[in-house]
């Protein structure tokens, strides 16, 4: 397991907690050999690491129990094709989206537990990373040691603070998955560990989420030999099933949800979105175009007009991330969602 | 194009060398509809900044006109499976192999072009980007400062001065890939550049390459949408040409030719790279599984028995890399294969 993963969890969860975990209205014989959200978690087994992740998001929830916790998902899940995996199905997300928005909610004074896809953008370590600079091209040598060359001390004292920030008050969890499988089964326990925030809980899906997959009794152990002179690959993959509606409905129920929709045709991106909110009844979609999504997003919500949020040209030439005022707009929408919530009880 | 490239080319190819970059053995007009090697070119466009990428490797083959020079690649192609792309088919590779290797090319007084999948490792900066820490934790505040923490400043120097030494010799240059097409349009142009070093140039190819693509007529223009309730996904690959064969008979006639096979199954390992080796006719195919990649090789040669390169287990502890032992081994046959071609001059 990744060592994004702060401190080796110490306990493992009792014979209880881990019944809790288990959706008893998932059946234990499926009806149907067709893989849906009914029979997908008894076909599919978890991540051998699961419980240990459990264990700090736990711990992680008690230390905020009266703070605002979110969970940002980041980054594309994949689809082995084969068991042992060379070859995969990717979807395109560096997590920029995902990462960005983490910064912006722990200025906003949430907690962020950040689900994100093993080795893409982090919060704040996203400024040096994947930039097309080597990260050695930061450094120089002066009198036998390194240091952080001078034209970029005050930029990297910024990010610094407010990481150190991040971390020296546990406000930020890491927690990597890879595989769709993997993701699956992580917001799954996690939506169950968040339960006790009630609508302090948030949930903000910005992973890009395969929609197809190779069910696991139908993945080739071995690398798919191709032949001189060609042979062609057929390959045939379902439908991930849906789990809005579960995390809506069963697995954190009380908790305000925002999902993505991402498109690259922009006639069908807001029809595609509405579609999604009357599906699954939350309370946000977001909708965004491949190709303009870093200055613009639009809103959707039920009894509400569509909301265009937009960078003008002088924030965009100033390189102002969209996310500072995506987040702002979000916190505002929960802060009514937990309002509501205290009302109706 | 990735900034990874050191400076702007600053002239344009002549008429005349652009020609030279043509493989005039192919046929224009296609004589089958299959895409095969013969008229892949065709019917695949090279990208846009190819011509700027050929300046930048015309530019060092010339600074290093009487050195050796290694072409290492690294990293996984990827096979876009929508035009403006949300989904592709990846392979397995963080680019350690080649990373690593072309550190140890370096050491042994060449120069490298270093290929490699955008965003995968790269030489030097690999000990710190993909590491488990967050490269800020290798920072610290002091005095108002941003330091390079004092328990990392000894190994970091070390580091840095190898790079540093890298950059001021110009013996390092980077050319990014993403998809297959860019790979196999970049392989061809750069192997044309290098014609001029003949046997002083060596190929060392590292890279995962696809063996199933989706030729660009078959590619839907859009995002694949999928349905409630659940539609399958049908994928037709073809194989991908197999380019060894030109590179070794037409692109780059005189220079030592290396390729990799890696394999999941022990049991087929030496009987697909003798099959290579053979179908081919280039000079050496390392070996090497997935699960033992890091451990053990094995070098399969004509006229000669397979060799395995292993660490000890007091090696593997040490953390000693394999290409430490591997590189050494390549250059003392890349040594006999430039005596030999000397010798037939």
């Amino acid at each position: 397991m990744d060592s994004h993963i702060k401190s080796p969890p110490t306990r493992r969860l009792s014979t209880g907690e881990r019944e809790n975990a288990i959706d008893r209205t998932i059946p234990l014989f499926p009806p149907a050999i067709e893989i849906d959200e009914h029979n997908y978690f008894d076909n599919n087994e978890p991540p051998e690491y699961l419980e240990d992740m459990i264990c700090c998001a736990q711990e992680f929830v008690s230390f905020h129990e009266n703070n605002r916790v979110v969970l940002v998902t980041s980054g594309g899940t994949t689809v082995p094709l084969e068991n042992q995996t060379v070859r995969f199905i990717d979807n395109f997300s560096a997590g920029t989206r995902g990462a960005t928005s983490a910064e912006y909610f722990l200025e906003n004074g949430y907690a962020v537990i950040f689900l994100h896809r093993q080795f893409s953008l982090l919060p704040y370590s996203r400024h040096y990373s994947h930039s097309t600079n080597c990260f050695l091209d930061f450094m120089e040598e002066n009198d036998g040691k390194v240091l952080v060359d001078p034209k970029y001390q005050q930029e990297m004292l910024s990010v610094l603070r407010k990481y150190q920030t991040a971390k020296d008050n546990n406000l930020l969890l890491l927690l990597p998955f890879t595989t769709i499988n993997q993701y699956l089964h992580t917001l799954r326990a996690l939506s169950v560990a968040l339960q006790p925030l009630k609508s302090r809980a948030l949930f903000y899906l910005a992973a890009a989420v395969s929609d197809f997959f190779v069910p696991l009794h139908r993945i080739p152990e071995h690398k798919i030999q191709s032949k001189a002179g060609g042979n062609k690959l057929v390959m045939n993959l379902d439908p991930v099933p849906k789990f809005l509606n579960r995390l809506v409905d069963k697995w954190a129920p009380g908790a305000m949800i925002i999902s993505f929709k991402l498109e690259t045709d922009s006639s069908i991106l807001l029809s595609k979105a509405k579609q999604a909110l009357e599906r699954y009844s939350h309370q946000l979609v977001i909708g965004n175009l491949l190709q303009t999504r870093k200055r613009e997003v639009v809103f959707v919500e039920p009894d509400a007009p569509v909301l265009w949020i937009r960078l003008t040209p002088e924030q965009e030439a100033a390189g102002v991330d969209i996310e500072s005022l995506i987040i702002p707009a979000v916190v505002e929408r929960h802060s009514a969602w937990i309002r509501e919530s205290d009302n109706s009880v």
